[in-house]
């Protein structure tokens, strides 16, 4: 039985890994990742065989998988986050399907068993770690043109604006990409408060978490890097302070029954 | 120490719980929730006491939560899903907000030390279990107008049609409340294909589960019920077939590059 198992190891924290993920790991004799997130891994990674493709490679670290896979080694798949939410899943599924349009030589992955294992993302790690700023209609959005035309990602960023929904920006900045995010933040002023509440998380649940408290109009791309998710809040998301600790919320409308 | 621990248990396959969530549990004296869902806990829940209060009674139960862990008892405010995505951690804020305003009578509110575990959604289940359909930017829109004006959810509506996100829908129908999904269906037809993918998965991850793959102009509110996430694809996802292997997934736009 070929085996291929896709599977996201959430933002961080080991504790916040499904069961499931980490039994289908024990499972595995060959691992594919960026080598990144199999450092977070640590002690679950002895004995495995390691196929460390670097940060670029994605076509190549799906094609890997399911040749593996195809070979009769039970595969991991991972990437942090939730491997179905910008990673790795969708990727195998355009090689499967490419191989079922005849524009692939390789048979052999149509007999691949595939199974997904979702993993806690970025957003809800964020959302969680400042209070409840997912409560409401949501939405997310990448900002790499890598493979999006701008105009896409501008469209989504003025649909986010005009349906008031909380947004969270994946691939906010890269090294070489920095100006996207302070487009977004010009356009959603069109749309929303200045005041509105911004949640800056870097390194979510890591040792080296930090989580900056800020508003749309403060928002800047300069503190923002690649370890970084930031989600903006709709136009009712409040900002508030007890004491030392701060909170974000975007409320459900209990608010008229309380 | 007062602590409340505000957590998601997943979509109801307990190998998707956090240990954060389970080693939580353990720690609770007390735990609050909607019954189905401590049913679904199963064996982790002996010794515990329940606090069990009906569907509807959502606020009932935060305060109930916010009062324990006042008394000094370590309590559990449990619900399925993410907790911070439609659900009730939300509500927590928005009373320690209206506390905050003074508009409360609950001082030793403020003095629980909250802390909120996120766990996967709905959507990332389903997404998985068809592959990777939330594999390019997405939203969440909830249909239930019980807290939200219909102005409000028809213009999301809208906003997700024009920005060609993927969309899961929570709350589709209730027993009182059909029309919405249809309403919604017809709304994005005139921004997507009539083909377009769509999956609804009724007890996602549960024994009962069962997943039907349809397009959005087949998508009828007569085959969907409140154990059920739909999520329709974008413009461009695809429902492709291996075998007797269905699966949906939302490219990136890798094939420029495969």
């Amino acid at each position: 039985m070929s085996k291929l198992f896709v599977m996201g190891m959430g933002p961080g924290d080991l504790g916040l890994v499904a069961p499931n993920a980490t039994k289908a790991l024990a499972a595995c004799s060959d691992w594919v990742a960026y080598g990144y997130y199999l450092e977070l891994l640590g002690e679950l990674s002895e004995g495995k065989t390691f196929h460390d493709l670097p940060l670029g490679e994605e076509i190549g670290r799906a094609r890997l998988a399911l040749d593996l896979a195809a070979q009769g080694k039970t595969t991991a798949l991972i990437s942090s986050g939730d491997i179905g939410i910008y990673a790795m899943a969708t990727l195998v599924f355009e090689l499967l399907d490419q191989q079922l349009q005849g524009k692939e030589n390789h048979p052999e992955w149509l007999d691949v068993e595939v199974e997904v294992i979702p993993g806690i993302s970025a957003m809800q790690a964020g959302a969680s770690r400042v209070g409840a700023m997912l409560g409401h209609d949501f939405c997310t959005v990448s900002l790499s043109d890598l493979l999006t035309p701008w105009e896409t990602i501008d469209k989504r960023i003025h649909a986010a604006g005009a349906g008031d929904f909380v947004i969270s920006f994946y691939n906010p900045v890269s090294r070489k990409r920095d100006w996207q995010l302070n487009h977004a933040r010009d356009v959603l002023l069109q749309y929303r408060p200045a005041t509105t509440p911004v949640m800056i998380g870097r390194q979510l649940t890591r040792p080296e978490e930090s989580i900056t408290f800020t508003t749309l109009a403060e928002l800047d791309a300069k503190d923002v890097d690649m370890f970084t998710m930031v989600s903006v809040g709709n136009s009712e998301s409040r900002h508030i302070v007890n004491g030392e600790k701060h909170w974000i919320y975007t409320p459900r409308g209990y608010s008229k029954k309380l």
